[in-house]
């Protein structure tokens, strides 16, 4: 095994008109289910979304951004403690599955198996982006689907066969993200040398002219993920939660 | 490419006595990076614990569980806004990830970067197992690591190469988790055909003997999840995201 699929992906957001087939993602599927998860509970849906009407409705709860409107097929990963619960219930069991950490149990279930759909369906030659706006419209995602009490979207992934290379993207280096043993002391230069990469990244250049802005932290802080934004939302995310019961 | 690794892969909790090396983290980790993250943030850190005391007390932070005690390195993956933070600041950005929200596109990326890193060392024939217990002494596994205020622990992996062969587990038909455009409505009977391949699979009889339960969904809600440690967990991990200003 060496590193050059890991090392070389891309994130694909435009797909070739070409079917994914059902058989295809459920094969995907079938294999990412034996990824790790929590106690083998494995606390997670998916919902694939492919019929016309749906999949407008679905993105326009993505912003119709362009990954959204052209791709085939989304796949809407769900933290679902609502089966577990039910069938706790029909066994006569006493149901503890209501509350925060379950949620983060069943987050974390949904993540890795998320992550485990992309790389299965990245090797199998399929391009995939993960759309996280699903975070920013988990009650009206909710309704669409039909989801019941204690299922909560929290991935969202378009999927299909590429129609472009996709962009290259710099990444931190990996001393900056690796530590021994503690978290090191980083002194404001330390920061700044951590991010350097991404400053030194050309790409990155035009975001900061486009915006007027002084510097990349800027453009990420105050025009990509303004805080009224990052509030608000958590406002939505969290009220979501206690209508679910999950906080 | 064929799944072939992908449906025979197990989780390993028991490790030969040979060196993983520092190299080989750091390449797996580098790989690892390269896995989606939210708007290239990286909103995340690891911690890789290999020093014998830091082990052996990071260890009883997992109740000694023998994947823990045994392993010769221990990977703890962090929700990490710390840095991100820090970034804004000593650019004069105004900085807005200091809410829920925010921790929820930090634990995103943990997870996917985390279930990444397993991927790719399993490939390269480590054997790996999470460690769920994180959850459960975050205030105290934060402490040891000397993680700073908005680095939260979230999932704990402990590597080494493989001394045994990993048990069989079973997983849920794919019918079951995967559903066409909306969530079914699910009968009582359905719910108990879900789960059917649970009950019938023959490793899982001996825990309801053992535990004198009536089904595996009891073993699971009364003995292993009991609402009590749910409840408690809930409250405690709440706590401590409270602490680091994000909810």
């Amino acid at each position: 095994m060496n590193n050059e699929y890991f090392f070389s992906r891309r994130t694909i957001r435009k797909y070739a008109d070409r079917e994914v087939s059902e058989r295809l993602i459920e094969e995907i599927t079938a294999a990412a289910a034996k990824a790790p998860t929590t106690g083998n509970m494995q606390l997670y849906s998916v919902i694939e979304t492919r019929n016309d009407d749906m999949r407008r409705e679905l993105a326009s709860l993505h912003f119709n951004q362009p990954a959204a409107t052209g791709a085939p097929v989304m796949l809407t990963v769900c933290a679902d403690l609502y089966r577990f619960n039910r069938w706790c219930e029909v066994s006569g069991a006493d149901v503890g599955f209501d509350n925060f950490l379950s949620f983060i149990y069943a987050i974390s279930d949904a993540l890795i198996f998320t992550q485990q759909i992309v790389t299965i369906a990245e090797m199998k030659g399929l391009g995939t982006c993960y759309l996280g706006t699903v975070l920013s419209n988990t009650p009206e995602i909710s309704k669409l689907l039909k989801l019941p009490k204690g299922v909560i979207p929290v991935a969202c992934l378009s999927l299909g066969w590429p129609a472009e290379e996709g962009e290259e993207t710099e990444r931190l280096e990996v001393g900056s993200i690796l530590h021994r043993e503690t978290y090191p002391e980083l002194s404001d230069e330390d920061i700044v040398n951590v991010y350097k990469v991404k400053e030194d990244f050309a790409p990155n250049a035009k975001f900061i002219s486009e915006n007027g802005k002084e510097n990349l932290a800027q453009v990420f802080a105050e025009v990509r993920y303004p805080r009224s934004q990052q509030e608000g939302g958590s406002e939505k995310f969290l009220a979501f939660l206690r209508e679910n019961s999950l906080i």
